[in-house]
């Protein structure tokens, strides 16, 4: 796995583990409601963004007829209530993959505070149109494989 | 508990099991990706709406001040794509309840094609402002047992 | 020009005008931002929904290689602030077409309180995919005179 | 006026004229619709992004009970379909004020394109809460002044 948090992230965002991907983030008016916490719903399109940058560096796409990731399952786990203006940290790492489906562990951590929410997808592949479920192509599963450390799980 | 299903809806959406709420709605454009699928967290909006609608009938309110459900933890599965105008069922109820949390469930069920999303969220109530836990108000109490038939699992 | 707005909606919303559309709406929470008001793009969203729906009507679709309407212009004032829970109904109607383009207005307004938003857009119909400008089809502008009362100005 | 447009910035997206504020940014999944173009509501929310980050940056706060800029008037052209992936530069100005309200201008350019999406907006000052009409603080005024080079049409 190669790691994508420096020394200095840890520090900053108290991250704990390893992730493969990071970016950061300042909480934004719009993903705040009226009690001013993010929305619950605003972590998952943060989170969404780093599974499509993902795709797109293993050399997915999104256009028409090609296989695209579908989430099946998503476990979300709020710890601390995010805010406006907050400036976070937003993590991805692909433990594990299948014949046509691969997890994804998200997390978004505060400044100076640590994790804020965690969260699980399971996303099989499909493709755009027809809707049927594909088998990961081979350049995806080495990226998984060699990037992302993913341990095979499709069985043999 | 006071099921809010008829026979007709059970029918024409295929619904299994009982649920205190049912809201019938057609998929929005705004709703919708790139893939003509619904966005995984339109979903999570659509039965917050529940929620919200739950928690006003129950008694409570969202004013500064006041104790309102903040999630702490989504579960959901995504079984089928929901389209662009389909027609659906949203419904939900409240299995059990806490000193300060509860449990709801909820399902989108498709006309003539049955559920298509389940989802299951623990919430907690915050008073909004300082965010600190409070007690589920005794009304609200009396209507998750009454009209929900939910489960008193706070200890004795 | 059919209208729409019965007497008693007219009553009920201080509504002013004819309008060949109506639909009644609840602020969602959802809608409502840090400040308690409704987000300046959720009623955006809420007049789109009225145009899809009038699409529909007209007989168009929104599928692939179908033209569809492009919103190129929206002018849109703020009278008053909406909030959560508030109870709106909200209008459409379409003063004017040309060969390819139609223009419509829409407003949102208040249970015993009138008018609190109003727009006006700028559509142009263009072949998803492609993105072609097309003609509109002929039993659209049927549609647009005998239902919307529409001003044919596509000129001669 | 401090230009905030460098010369490769210029070159880059092809921008026109002088703007106080950019910010580079990258078509999100959840900003495209069924018809793979950026909503139109999307853009909004974009130069919200920049009308948020001058306000903290004139030194004005989001704070229950202080003043913040609401949208009253909003107009809005499209002019090409942005889509997932594009890479654009979003700007930002303000070329007026008066004694509570002021007018933003915004523009999104493409990359090796140019301008995609322009819009004005007219902002009035508003105390949180209360929803009262303040006057611009003095502060704010003076960065109006030297920052953005607005025009005072305050009278007087």
């Amino acid at each position: 796995m190669r790691s994508a948090i420096t020394e200095a992230d840890r520090a900053e965002f108290r991250v704990e583990g390893d992730w493969t991907q990071a970016r950061r983030h300042r909480i934004r008016w719009s993903e705040c409601d009226m009690h001013a916490h993010v929305n619950h719903t605003a972590y998952l399109v943060l989170f969404e963004d780093l599974r499509v940058a993902w795709w797109l560096c293993c050399g997915g796409s999104f256009g028409p007829g090609e296989p695209g990731p579908a989430v099946i399952h998503f476990d979300v786990r709020y710890l601390k209530a995010a805010g406006f203006d907050d400036e976070v940290l937003l993590t991805q790492r692909t433990p594990s993959f299948r014949r046509s489906s691969f997890v994804h562990e998200y997390g978004m951590w505060r400044r100076g505070d640590g994790l804020v929410c965690s969260a699980r997808a399971v996303c099989v592949l499909v493709r755009s149109g027809s809707g049927e479920k594909t088998a990961i192509p081979p350049e995806v599963r080495r990226a998984m494989l060699e990037v992302d450390g993913a341990k095979d799980e499709s069985g043999g």
